[in-house]
């Protein structure tokens, strides 16, 4: 039971010494293909920057498929076996720095200004889109005979295809021109990969056979303190990275000690949830928001550069790897030879989930926009319907998260020969090869129409990836949001027009109070040498 | 066989799945241990900075050790088999790394102006080591009995312990105060970690039942081979990522995806490298000059800092968590277990190496300084006895590399139960553990004592990795030396007293006509937004 890699049963030995051994020659000869596809794919991603339909994602994909059929078609038809879906290697090594880099890269005022609307989205919506999937998947598959299924296996069905991909929009999307959706869009995708490994882990965990309001009520419950508990733990290791940082290197700053310890405690943070039996998710996106709030602004300047491009170039490289590894494995020769035998069991199967996920998105955010904007008595608060069908859109693209919870519920007992089994996981495959590459490459038109002062925001200059536009700080404009929207509430009418503004005042006054003189922060940072104002700026570099 | 870590056996679930499974927690408690333990020795390797003994390095040994002790304790003195010493691990990931950074890092005037010199510790210096240890444990072994071991395991140790770890000395040299010691103690480091490894690849490859002059000569020539295609192949990915970077970004450059193509191709090297059966290290070594040389010129001014800091810190982790590693390993119990019969063997066995060790490298130090200083006119050019005494000291201490090699010639093939074999791994531990924490705690002290200018000069502010005192650029230094020291050799005498000059010198006027203008590098780079001369100097930044 070694560490990590030190597991790898492939041996892989030195140079000279590989020839020796056919297998440690397939082994480093994966990495090379790997390594080298990774870069074929961010150099071709680049020349593509500005096609009006492709983007970083679908090259990926592509670049995968096409990698796979050839080392298909080299193997004469008889395995692409060289690479395969791995979910430990997905959710233990790719999936974090993603989800806190997504974190720590968020434009915080933003996202909590537009928190409600983001939670009733994310959990609330994922809730009733898991309901509408598991219920409709049940009634439907009984007509197709797709071997015996379980109502455990409904309802993974319905967690699985509710974890939504919405990096396709965001690459789309323009902060700066649609701030709200943008921030609505961004928020739902984070809560609703929480929401659904929440969901799907509580589904495998729990009894199912005896289901009573007890039993459901106590499911409730679980979800709930998950929720709490691992935001908490986010929410601690951040500080406590915070408090190390300005209390131990105070006056002598080292620069690579700094960059260690958060990318450190960050992953802590994160294996110390899968521990507690948390949702690392959630937890390590929390501690993305609390190191950027407090840990950034205590270490140097130099710190803050590399954090900032470091994280985001690894949040890059995972998304890249993730939709190469998707491509690659999508053709894997097995899977598919279980169906080959009844092809329209495993299409129509895929293209009755599509068409429950359509629905099953629809009715979620058309009802919870309209009551969204019941709350809102300003006329340019409420979400338009051409914002309604954007983020209905956002929402339909299926990614590795699925992919990952497939596989877990459905060939991990090693039992993908059941036909029932490898149906689930070639109609996975197929929704989200089908939705990323199909949905995906509608995304920028239908965008641009919809919102025509939006999708034809590339900017140039930064790759476009999950948290791209998020990355260049704006001191100014948050400046100027602090001063001109957040004002003490004159009135009882106006706290309730405006709950998200007064909150925000309260929790203003309380983190200057208390939380900056403890943890640092901008404006409470220890002097550091060379920067006068110890401000999060980078005015100082060009 | 998957790739890399999907081959990972241990199957870790996600969250609360995991405690209907002991083989996950298992995993993901190693993790967690591991991480956090990692933090804490930054944190306590920062508080100990200033001390007169301890370094880094040796902080984290003995965390590994006391862990490691504590494991042991807990579970009764049954095991501490949660943590394994992996060869696979140290050479793929984690030694890369360190070793790109090198040269990523490296001041490359100092490096090449001391090729000579270095080249002749690194290369000739560990060829007579190899042959001193191989020749004296073959003849005093006899003596102790141990187990049955070969002509080749003879040659495997010589090479194993010829693999110098001039990390601690490193860690206590001042780069300014003692420039040309710095530069030849790091460069015969990187020079004979590839000889020795190269070496030890050629041992197990090659058919040593009969010696005969033909093998020999053809040994040779495989060796040198091997040294030059390994350089070329890195200096060719180097001088791509720089041309790729220079005619693709041109007018549109993005951070993370210049940080991203500089980290993927960096590794692409080595691992290229390894497949095609040449020495990694090297290439990645000369990757990373090339790659700083004209690369890093090409690139934002905020890749620049990112990548000077997120590689060093990736190289610091990387080290931290070799040391972590090394010591935790060590304790063990069950290759203890088959020496404890004769623990005065193993102590012999130790104690014999430990003697050749320090004799093999007396015998190429003091001999080579001579050759050395008999080629130079200046007095101020010789080594002086007390700088050779550093050099042979910097070499004396063994690290992880030592480790891998024993483990893959004694622990490999399954049989750590033969006693010869026992008796190695054990003894290679000791020594490991004896140089690095005994030499290591005097080599503060001893070099205060014989080159009092250097030994005090801790930089506060920057971890004392490896690469530390390198890290800062001295562009008006570096300035200064290119116009004052390289000059147009006026007389043939002249040429020979200055040769390493007289190459620099036209190697100059190549890289200024040919070189840089197609691969960008410093005053060739295009014209980059807000940074007027496209210099690389971080002037702007506090």
């Amino acid at each position: 039971m070694g560490w990590g890699p030190s597991a790898v049963k492939a041996v892989v030995r030195l140079g000279v010494m590989a020839t020796t051994d056919k297998e440690d020659d397939v082994f480093v000869d994966s990495i090379t293909l790997f390594v080298g596809l990774l870069c074929g794919c961010i150099v071709v991603g680049h020349f593509l920057e500005n096609t009006r339909w492709l983007n970083e994602s679908v090259t990926s994909l592509i670049i995968g498929l096409c990698t796979g059929g050839t080392i298909l078609f080299l193997s004469g038809g008889r395995s692409s076996r060289i690479l395969e879906f791995d979910e430990e290697l997905f959710f233990i090594y790719l999936l974090p720095p993603i989800i806190f880099n997504a974190g720590f890269q968020v434009k915080r005022k933003r996202f909590f200004r537009n928190i409600i609307t983001i939670m009733l989205f994310g959990a609330v919506g994922t809730l009733i889109s898991f309901g509408i999937i598991s219920f409709g998947a049940k009634e439907l598959f009984g007509k197709l005979n797709i071997g015996d299924l379980e109502l455990q296996d409904y309802l993974a069905i319905g967690a699985i295809f509710s974890a939504t991909d919405s990096v396709c929009t965001l690459q789309v999307l323009n902060q700066d021109d649609t701030p709200f959706i943008y921030s609505v869009v961004f928020g739902e995708g984070v809560v609703n990969d929480a929401t659904s490994i929440v969901l799907f882990n509580a589904i495998q965990k729990f009894d199912l056979s005896q289901v009573d309001s007890e039993i459901a009520l106590q499911f409730v419950g679980n979800f709930l303190t998950l929720f709490v508990t691992s935001t908490l733990l986010g929410v601690v290791v951040g500080l406590l990275s915070a408090y190390i940082i300005k209390k131990l290197y105070f006056g002598r700053h080292s620069t690579d000690r700094e960059v260690s310890l958060m990318m450190l405690m960050a992953y802590l943070s994160y294996v110390m949830a899968e521990l507690f039996d948390m949702s690392g998710i959630l937890t390590v996106f929390f501690c993305g928001i609390v190191m950027s709030h407090y840990t950034w602004h205590n270490v140097t300047q130099k710190s803050r550069v590399t954090t900032r491009h470091a994280f985001a170039t690894i949040s890059f490289i995972s998304e890249t790897f993730i939709f190469l590894y998707v491509g690659m494995d999508a053709l894997d020769i097995e899977k598919w030879m279980f169906v080959s035998d009844s092809p329209g069991k495993s299409a129509g199967a895929s293209a009755i989930l599509l068409g429950l996920l359509m629905l099953g998105r629809a009715a979620f955010v058309f009802p919870l926009s309209f009551l969204s904007n019941c709350t809102k008595k300003l006329e340019s608060d409420r979400i338009e319907f051409k914002q309604q069908v954007t983020i209905w859109w956002a929402g339909l693209m299926r990614g590795a998260v699925s992919m990952a919870l497939a596989y877990n519920q459905f060939a991990r007992r090693g039992h993908t020969r059941l036909p029932g089994n490898a149906i689930m996981i070639t109609s996975t495959i197929t929704i989200v090869l089908f939705s990323t590459m199909v949905f995906g490459l509608l995304t920028k038109p239908l965008i641009t129409w919809l919102l025509p002062s939006s999708g034809h925001g590339s900017n140039a200059g930064s790759p476009k990836s999950f948290s791209r536009p998020l990355l260049e700080q704006e001191p100014g404009l948050d400046a100027v949001m602090s001063t001109t929207n957040i004002h003490r509430p004159s009135s009882l009418r106006m706290m309730f027009e405006t709950p998200a503004n007064t909150v925000h005042y309260y929790w203003r006054k309380f983190d200057n109070s208390f939380m900056r003189p403890a943890f640092g922060g901008r404006g409470f940072v220890p002097f550091i040498p060379g920067s006068p104002d110890g401000s999060p700026t980078e005015r100082n570099m060009p």
